[in-house]
């Protein structure tokens, strides 16, 4: 099955989100961890399952962009699901180095703490990484 | 530190997705399986805060709803985490009975197998549910 067929069959709710037509994409690795949340629109989509390898859309350079094309911190698609109602997928994936920008693995690393937003990593430290 | 203050330290970033502010929610149970995702305003973080119990923003309905509301399957707020750019939020929750509303653990129950969208419970099975 192409890519174009592919797409057909998982039947997706585009959302309208900052002015374009896209959805959610929810990334965790091998460990349940999640990574990050990025959007797609369709040709982040098919660049992700042409090439294998994790493409989202920037919604404030407002280009597809691949992950981890300027730090090397690439991700290899191993599998995806799709949600109920078709605005969402989850990609699990092999991440090389560090998914965050920031340097930490996994981008949800704030948690307030005694009244400040603190930098944690408990949230992804209880699996291997 | 009352809800008021806990938002204003957040530093959200409200997105305009469907003409309103939202933020992501991504929600997860203590295995770490992505249980579902979906969109929260203001009010649902609020509600959420206050209540202990997860509340989102319908885009279809435009109106905030409690999770389990209906169907008794409510989600306890157990501890969530902010990402770097603060668009969204990671809530780990104790989720009683399903997530979905078509009666399967997580939302994230959909695949492309030998050419069709398929019902699979492969996701979520590793973890005890």
């Amino acid at each position: 099955m192409n890519v174009d067929e592919i797409i057909k069959k998982l039947n997706l709710k585009f959302r309208n989100i900052e002015g374009e037509r896209l959805i959610l994409a929810i990334t965790c690795d091998e460990n349940k961890n999640v990574l990050m949340t990025a959007f797609m629109n369709e040709e982040a989509l098919k660049e992700t399952l042409k090439t294998g390898y994790m493409h989202y859309y920037s919604t404030s350079r407002k280009k597809l962009w691949k992950k981890g094309e300027e730090s090397g911190n690439v991700q290899k698609l191993k599998r995806f699901y799709r949600d109920c109602d078709g605005d969402a997928l989850l990609f699990i994936v092999e991440q090389k180095g560090v998914a965050c920008h920031e340097g930490y693995y996994s981008c949800f690393h704030y948690k307030i703490e005694d009244g400040e937003l603190k930098i944690t990593e408990e949230y992804y430290s209880q699996s291997s990484k």
